[in-house]
């Protein structure tokens, strides 16, 4: 089959809500810093009334990692649920616009579109409270074959572990991926994620996956360890290829016995962290699709990633196609 | 009655959608450069559908006004309609987050909340395409007598002046205005508005209004005349101030025979000119609040200008009484 996709992605349809927060606000509503928290109707109302005025932006892990395939200039799929109302419109008309192929079929007359309500500190750091919504509607019967066969690589958003008809639908992804010899990427999304799910991440990127992102608290929190190298050498062990990032301290890309220290790329000023990770991983898959070497590839991910960082949103403000040819990548 | 507001606003309640576009764009969509055109609900989804991606953020012409009076520290209301629907939830947090009272009763089962969508040529001019949905369901009914009566400034949105039903709001509300002895401000919104409501705009003024902003288009459409010293001689005239502004070149403030020339703050990059005017209306009606003679009412509004256009969206994203102060305002 031809390869029409570098990356096809599965994610949650999220848009986002970004407001400035102070650190007193995060210890007000119980948050814990620098983490995604899921919140029922209830309390997502709740948080949304406390907040600060905010910015609205199409979001969601994948998603964003997505708008940074196509950024890069690479062709790019996404899987997701959204509702029917106007925040659905919204995620589906900026998809379609970066020029991803996005046909999910929205949920009709059942929970709204997923919110997720970012609430950033002085420092850069983000905050996330996650009401999930139509997102978690999201099934097998939502796998379209003809895309996921025809994707370079098929990456699965570690978030969605958190629904059980979703684990069903990577399950049949991966199945289909490896049937079709594509490969097959996943994110750990989360710390929390990590601990609410680890034998069942860990069964699955055993059997079904070849590459790995992952941060440090992830990492570390999968193997239950304080010590990072020996964490990072445990997921080598399991997949073939481990993009392992660190904040400042840029990432480590370890494959096949070799490993690389990644430099973060200098940023005058942090002002959001959203979407550090999904840009990175946007980076580092652009370079895997075309061909880069392991090290290039991690450069591509660091050089995403202090773009999104240095303004307000998850996604890529300018070209990052252009961007990497003045940086000679 | 006691003065609870600095100043009390009436306009459009509407959520911008904001994306970068370029020239070539505004030509093939027909769109006139750095103007608002009003567009049914089938033109909206067209333009919509041709835009990149975007940023979601609570707008309004007078809204993004009482943003800037808030971000002063003044004290503030808006009276505009909303649907009660995603979009219009979102207006009304953000307008409650920062403080302003905002009470007018959202339309159910009619139009949805007015949108504006903004494309942003890369020289920062912003060209609008506005569809006006619940907004101009505004009418008396949605006056508050108590609102209007307790603020020093009554403001009232020129874009309004489309709607039939809502230039009857304004009468009221003008009426009321004067009988508690409050200062009634109008902005001329647009240069089609004035050509579109010449002599309706011409009679409130003469008999309604004491403070008008405008800028050089708009004044000179006004007067049918391409002498721009003339129309602001003639808009004194008929007003007790006159501020208008004229993009780079600062703005002139004129009053009871005496004229200031106010400079524009400079700025490092201009990003997206979107909420320039808007601006310069909160920082001159919140020094005239707080009692500033006039020219440094001009000066507080090329500041607060100057701010807003130096980065995407319609709204502050600093505190401007904060900078205010490191300007020695």
């Amino acid at each position: 089959m031809t390869e029409l996709y570098d990356v096809a992605a599965i994610g949650n349809a999220i848009v986002d809500v970004i407001a400035p927060a102070t650190d007193e606000f995060l210890v007000q509503q119980a948050m814990d810093k620098g983490s995604m928290m899921l919140v029922d109707e209830t309390r997502s109302a709740a948080i949304y009334a406390a907040m600060a005025p905010g910015v609205e932006a199409s979001g969601g892990s994948a998603g964003n990692t997505i708008a940074g395939i196509a950024s890069f200039g690479g062709k790019a799929a996404f899987l997701g649920k959204v509702a029917g109302d106007q925040l659905g419109k919204v995620f589906t008309h900026d998809m379609r616009a970066i020029g991803a192929h996005f046909d999910t079929p929205p949920l009709l007359n059942g929970k709204a579109t997923a919110v997720s309500m970012i609430n950033v500190t002085p420092d850069g750091e983000r905050t996330m409270s996650t009401f999930l919504g139509a997102s978690t509607e999201f099934t097998s019967e939502d796998i379209d074959p003809a895309v996921i066969e025809a994707a370079k690589i098929v990456y699965l958003e570690g978030y969605l572990f958190d629904a059980e008809a979703a684990r069903k639908a990577f399950a049949k992804a991966a199945g289909l991926a490896r049937a079709s010899g594509r490969m097959i990427a996943i994110t750990l999304s989360d710390g929390f994620v990590v601990d609410r799910h680890r034998e069942a991440l860990l069964g699955f990127l055993e059997t079904q996956v070849d590459l790995v992102f992952a941060n440090d608290t992830e990492v570390t929190s999968l193997f239950q360890t304080t010590d990072f190298d020996a964490a990072v050498a445990a997921l080598c062990s399991k997949v073939k290829i481990a993009a392992v990032t660190k904040g400042a301290q840029g990432s480590v890309v370890a494959a096949g016995g070799e490993t690389f220290a990644v430099p973060a790329y200098p940023v005058e000023k942090v002002v959001d962290t959203t979407g550090a990770g999904d840009q990175y991983a946007a980076g580092f898959m652009f370079g895997l699709a075309t061909g880069r070497p392991l090290n290039v590839c991690g450069q591509l991910g660091s050089l995403a990633a202090s773009e999104v960082i240095s303004h307000y949103g998850p996604r890529p403000l300018v070209n990052l196609k252009d961007l990497a040819a003045t940086k000679g990548l």
